[in-house]
């Protein structure tokens, strides 16, 4: 008999999330059934888009149900299959989140290859769905185009860091973005490719900006909300172009926060702002696994990782990213 | 000899504008030059957009210059010609504004056929300037599908009432306006084909919109801001898209209006809004003249104006404008 240990969402939470919204449970898996795979998890991811999720509200997916496993991304190995095309050893992405042990019909998992030099947990981030995410939302969503200073907020995060890079990939002029510690701003220009970088609590956002991005903003990929937008909405040349990815400055707050108070600018310099989720592009992964593949092969695209080890830890790990102590993507090692 | 009466602008509003802001003056115009066109006006435009233009702000417009007369759309006959191409008594657009009498180069005049049934004034409004607002940004900003439920501010205004018209014979399902009187509001549904209608001084927008549109909203036409752009943001269904034409809520504030509080749902209902200058689209002026002068011709399209009389009444009509005294296009009659 195969245990597998997982973490359930039992109360939706209020403003931050805390242990007790959650409990780890032990469950026992029957036999494979025909046509199933069983997997042991290497890695499990925690996103931001998690929390909204955890909400009982309208939203691009339906919430967590309570008293049932979190569901999100995984990646780990065959260890058992009854499944045509499923290998003990294979490598397979599935959606079935935080566990370290799960089966499912075959058409739950999805083969990888292994690439040499790159660990699985890329799949969970650069390699996979966050890094299609910033792929999509600069150059389709924004439609970044050469010579465009590009602005990213949570720059320092899993997306907002290939952000950076695949700008400067595909020709913008000039790339800024803004993060949460001296630490994070360093990384930025130092190992992500940004121009110019800042902290925005070393001031108001707008004033650093217009530091960093003397000639104004073209493009701004928003992972941030809130004071970050009406900066760029401030800062923005005619014609500029948003992609808002996510605002996880807003996501823990109770009341409704305050919209920026310069919306009037959409309209004076023929702005657009685009809200987007990545379910709805994947459309696009085969050209991303191309260029990403080809870059990081080449070593044109870094990427860095915060490993929480152990499933027991996912909350842990997932109250971390939101309090922003991950420097790139932000996985569980189970 | 020939006077002409101008309008002149002296002074920067700051809030409402007053009739100390103009100036009204007499200039005594020289023989024409070779390849010139003098133009007697009949009809002179006041529009929202000229509040932007005069406030000393970066803007799509360049501000209005102190101590110049005030420009804008006009149609008037020619009066006399040394420039090919322009006979005497031919009809003639151009943006010279605020006079009753303007001379200048050929290049600044454009003949115009006039239409049997259609008053002149129209090439002011729905078969001019403000007739390819409504449509470019209801059918390339905002990109209508068949069956999308529609909703419009500002409704019973010169745009207003071509968007709802326009929405409807492209094949909209439903179209929503709101308007500030009650006489507006009835004529948005009797006149104008809209399905429902409400007065946002009735109660909250947001409020009033649930019920016109209980199934919520997939564009929204935006000539207001504020507090009508947080309702549609509210009642959007996923891939809602709004074209911000306008924010004459804002216009004559002097603090920045706070924004909308819910604007992570651009995020979550992957929406997209999008600013837009009708000078920046005037590619779409051959597909809207042929289909809106079928429409009128069909009686189709219906529109009205609120005509004030002379050219010294320009503020007064300007003013009124700002109101919310007209229904349909504001023009002055010179």
């Amino acid at each position: 008999m195969t245990t597998s240990t997982q973490i359930q969402l039992v109360a939706r939470p209020t403003g931050w999330p805390t242990h007790d919204d959650f409990r780890t449970v032990q469950v026992d898996l029957p036999d494979l059934a025909p046509g199933q795979v069983r997997v042991r998890n290497e890695f499990v991811s925690v996103d931001p888009y998690m929390r909204g999720r955890m909400n009982d509200v309208k939203s691009y997916t339906p919430p967590y149900v309570l008293g049932e496993t979190m569901t999100g991304g995984a990646v780990g190995r065959v260890e058992a299959s009854t499944a045509e095309g499923f290998a003990v050893g294979d490598v397979v992405l599935h959606q079935l989140g935080w566990r370290d042990v799960t089966q499912d019909d075959a058409a739950a998992f999805r083969v990888v290859p292994e690439i040499p030099g790159v660990p699985l947990s890329a799949y969970l981030g650069v390699l996979g769905m966050t890094g299609l995410t910033a792929y999509v939302g600069l150059l389709e969503i924004a439609g970044l185009r050469e010579g465009d200073t590009v602005f990213v907020s949570g720059a320092a995060g899993a997306v907002g860091t290939a952000v950076g890079q695949i700008a400067r990939l595909k020709g913008a002029g000039r790339v800024v973005g803004s993060a949460g510690t001296p630490e994070k701003v360093a990384l930025l220009t130092e190992r992500y490719g940004y121009d110019a970088a800042f902290s925005y609590k070393d001031g108001p956002v707008a004033d650093q900006l217009a530091v960093a991005a003397p000639d104004g903003i073209d493009v701004y990929f928003d992972n941030v909300g809130g004071e970050h937008l009406e900066a760029a909405l401030g800062a923005f040349n005619d014609f500029g172009r948003a992609a808002l990815c996510g605002a996880i400055s807003q996501y823990n707050e109770t009341e409704p926060a305050v919209g920026p108070r310069n919306m009037g600018n959409i309209v004076t310099r023929s702005l657009m702002l685009q809200g987007f989720t990545i379910g709805n592009h994947l459309e696009h992964f085969p050209a991303f696994s191309r260029d990403m593949g080809a870059w990081l092969q080449a070593g044109e695209v870094v990427f860095d990782e915060t490993v929480v080890d152990g499933i027991e830890s996912s909350v842990d790990a997932f109250l971390d990213l939101m309090r922003g102590a991950n420097t790139g993507k932000m996985v569980v090692r189970v």
